[in-house]
C-alpha cells in the first residue's frame, strides 16, 4: 500500500464520482486488492471490475448454505469472465461443534450471529488479513437502518487495523436498486436466477425469502429479527459507525 | 340507473377522491352493479367494497388457463369474504374450434388478441350486457403505455352503448402499486401466493411471468408483444380513448 | 363399423395379442376411430398408433384445469407427430353454474363425480356419440380396484347401446406401467415432464399428486376418497361390469 | 471391542435375520457403535435403532452441497427422535483448494471421485478412526452393479484395518426399497420431502435427480457416470470385494 492514500480525503473527493472513476483509483493504487463477491446482483460491481482489468482477483464466501441457483450462478461468472474465483469455506472444526451442538437452524432461536460468525467472517478475516484493499457491492439504499451512510471509500476497522490498515472500497454506495437493475438488463449482464422467482436481496437459503412487490429488499433477510441488526458482520463497520 | 348520473361531470369531481369515496359513490347510484375481480392485486378494491357493503356482487372470468394458485386464492377469497364470486367460463364451441386448429399455444404465433377475445373478452360481453355499471381495478400506473390516463369514473363505450350506458368505476385509478402493496401488508389482506415468487401482474398462466427486480409489472405480460398492445381487451377502452 | 365385427370373440382371440395387433386390427376395421389421449403415459398407445397410420385421429379433453406442464405436453405432442388434436372443451353454461354455486374445488367436499361429470364426461359424450370405435390407453394394473378386468376389446356400453354399438380398444390392458416406461425410455418417446416430478398417473391439477417411491400410481388420484371409486367415468363400463 | 465377535460368522448366522434381530446384535456387542444416516430413505434403520435404543448415536456428512430440503429433514429427524445428531464437515483447506482450483461443478468433467474424497470420505475416515462399529442403510436392491452381495455384517476393509478392527452392520442388505417404503407409511416415520418430487435415492444435490415411474433409483445418481462407478467411496468394501 502507498503510505500516501488517504481514505477520508479521497472519500470525500470521490464522493459524487462514478463507480468506474471509483474503481480505477482502486486499481491504480492496489496490487493486492480483492473484490468480494456474494452471488447476487453485486455481479455489476464484479462487470465494472473486469471491464477495467481482466485480471481483477475475486474471492467469494461458501458458505455450505448457499441455494443451488447460486453455486450455479458462482459457477456461470466463473466461467463467462474467465476469472479464477477463490471460494473460502468455514473452519470445519469449529462448524461441525456449533451445528452438532445447536443444530442446522439454530439462528431462528438465538439470531444469526454466531453462524454468519463460523460461516462468513472467520473465513473473510482469514481472507483479508494481509490484503491491503477490498471492494465490495455495498449500496446505501439496500438498508436504510444500516447502510444509509456507507462512504465510497473508508479505512476499514473491522478487518485491519492501524498496524495493517485495510482499505474498503464500496464503488456502487450512492446507487440505487434502480440503477443497478437498469445496468444489468441493458448490458445484459448476467444474474442470479433467484432474481427471477422474486429475490432481491440473496444471502444463504434458510436466511433469505422472496420479497413481495414494492417490499424493500432487506425484508427478505434475516426476517424475523430488527432491521438494526440486519448485517451478517462483513460490514460490521456500519454498525460501529452507527455508536 | 338514475338517469341524472354524469360520469365525465363525477369523474372531474371526484378525481382526487379516496377509492372508498368513489366505491361509496358507486353503492349509492346503482344496485345492478358488479365488481370484476382478477384474482391479482386487484383484491384491494374488492376488499375496500367489501367493507362498505357486506353484499358486493363479484364476477371473475375464468379463462381455462389461470394458475393453479389463482385457482386456490379465487376459492380463499370466495371462503374469506363469505362472497358467491361469479366465475365465467368461455364459449366451448368457440373454443374447441380454436384451440382445435390452432393448438394451445397459438398466441405465441399469431398476438394474444384471438384467445383473449374468446376466453376474457366474450365471456366479460355477455355479464355486462344488461349490466348498469361495474367496478375495476385498474391503475394509471400498471401500464405507462395505455393506462395512463384511465379516469376515476367512466361511460364505458366498449361493453355498453347509448342505447345501453354502462358506467365503469375505476377506483384505484391513482393508486400506485406502493399503495396497493402497503394496504395488503398494513391490513393483512390475503393475497395470491404467486406474489410470493416475483409475480406482479397476474394474467393466464402461459401469458404471465415474473419481473426482475425493478422491472416495471407490465413487462410480466404478454412479453413477446409491444407495450401499446398489452391489454387483454376487457379496458378496451383505454386503447380507443388513445386514438 | 362392419356389421361382422364381434367384440367378445375378438377379445378372447386377441387377449394375448400385442398392443400393435390390437391397434392393427382396430385400423382396418374402423374409418370413424378416435384415440383418447389425456397427456400421460398413454403416449405409448398413441406413439404405437401413429406409427402404423400417420393420419390416426386423436381427441383430448381440456377440463379448463389440467398442469400448466400437461398444455404443453399436448401441444408438444401435436408438433412431435404432426397431428391435429381435437381439443373438448366442457359445457360452458353448465361449468358456469356448478363453479359459481359450488365454488372451485366443491369436489374435495362433494367427491369428484359432479366436476368429472361436467369436465370430462359430458364432453366425452358429446364426441362420442356417432363415433363408431375409439382406442384408450387403459391398462389393468394402474388400478386393482377397478381396471383388473379390462378386456383388449369391449363393446362400449357406457358411450354406446345397441341401436349405436361402440367399440372399445383397450390395446395397452395387458401392459405393465414398467412395460410402458420402458417403451418411452428405449424409443425416446416424448412425456409430460410432471413424470420427471413423482408424478405416475396425471388428470386435473388439482386432483393428482406425485407418489412417494414404491405406492401405486392410482393412490396419487382423488387420494380423499376410496379406491373402489377411483374412476372419472370415463371408463365407466369398467364399474359396471364389476356389479 | 470384543474379542471373540466374529463377523463373518455372525454374518452368516444372521444372514436371513430381521434388521431388528441385527441391530440387537450391534448393540450388545458394541459401545462405541455409530449410526450412518444420510437424510434419506435410510430413515428406517434410524428409526428400528432408535427404537430398540433412545441414546443410539448418530452421525451424518454434510458435504456442503445438500438440497434445502435435506437440511431440514436432518433437523426434523433431530427433534423428532430427540437424539444429537453429530454433523461432520469437510476439512475446509481441502475443499477451498480443490473448489477455488477446479470450480465449483468438476465433478461433471472429471467424475465424482475427487469431490466425493473431499466432501464424505475424508471426513468419514475421521470419524470411523477409533470407532469399534458402525451401521448402515445400505440395501443389496440399491444398485445392481455394486451392492448386490451387501453382507448384514462384515469387517470394514476400506475404514479399518487388521490392528484396528471396525465391524460394519447392514441390517437392511436384504430389504427391499418396496419393504423399506412400506415400513415408512406403515408406522408414519418421517421422510425427507424431496421423496414427494421423484427423489428416490438422494445424495448431493448437483449429483442427484429424480427418477421416472419404473425407472432404477440408482439412476438418479451420477447419472452421467457408468454404473459400476456409482458409489461414493462410503461402502468402498463392496468396489473392492468384487475385484
Amino acid at each position: 500500500m502507498t503510505t500516501q492514500f488517504d481514505p477520508q480525503a479521497l472519500a470525500e473527493h470521490y464522493a459524487k464520482a462514478t463507480p468506474q472513476e471509483i474503481l480505477s483509483l482502486a486499481l491504480e493504487h492496489f496490487d493486492d486488492l480483492w473484490l468480494s463477491f456474494s452471488g447476487a446482483d453485486d455481479i455489476v460491481v464484479l462487470d465494472m471490475a473486469w471491464k477495467l482489468n481482466k485480471d481483477i482477483k475475486v474471492f467469494t464466501l461458501d458458505t455450505g448454505r448457499l441455494h443451488p441457483e447460486t453455486y450455479q450462478f458462482l459457477q456461470h461468472v466463473r466461467e463467462h469472465y474467465g476469472i479464477k474465483l477463490e471460494v473460502l469455506s468455514p473452519d470445519h472444526l469449529a462448524l461441525q461443534k456449533y451445528v452438532s451442538e445447536k443444530g442446522l437452524f439454530d439462528f431462528y432461536q438465538s439470531g444469526h450471529g454466531e453462524c454468519c460468525g463460523i460461516r462468513k467472517i472467520e473465513p473473510l478475516r482469514r481472507k483479508l488479513s494481509g490484503v491491503e484493499a477490498w471492494i465490495t457491492g455495498q449500496r446505501r439504499d439496500q438498508s436504510p437502518g444500516t447502510r444509509s451512510h456507507v462512504p465510497v471509500i473508508e479505512q476499514d476497522q473491522a478487518f485491519g487495523n492501524d498496524a495493517n490498515p485495510l482499505i474498503k472500497f464500496n464503488p456502487l454506495a450512492n446507487y440505487s436498486s434502480e440503477e443497478v437493475w437498469t445496468y444489468i438488463r441493458m448490458l445484459e449482464v448476467p444474474y442470479n436466477t433467484l432474481h427471477e422467482r422474486g429475490f432481491a436481496s440473496i444471502g444463504c437459503e434458510p436466511c433469505t425469502r422472496p420479497t413481495l412487490p414494492n417490499q424493500h429488499e432487506r425484508e427478505g433477510r434475516w426476517w424475523w429479527e430488527e432491521a438494526t441488526q440486519k448485517e451478517c458482520g462483513l460490514h460490521a463497520g456500519n454498525l460501529i459507525a452507527k455508536n
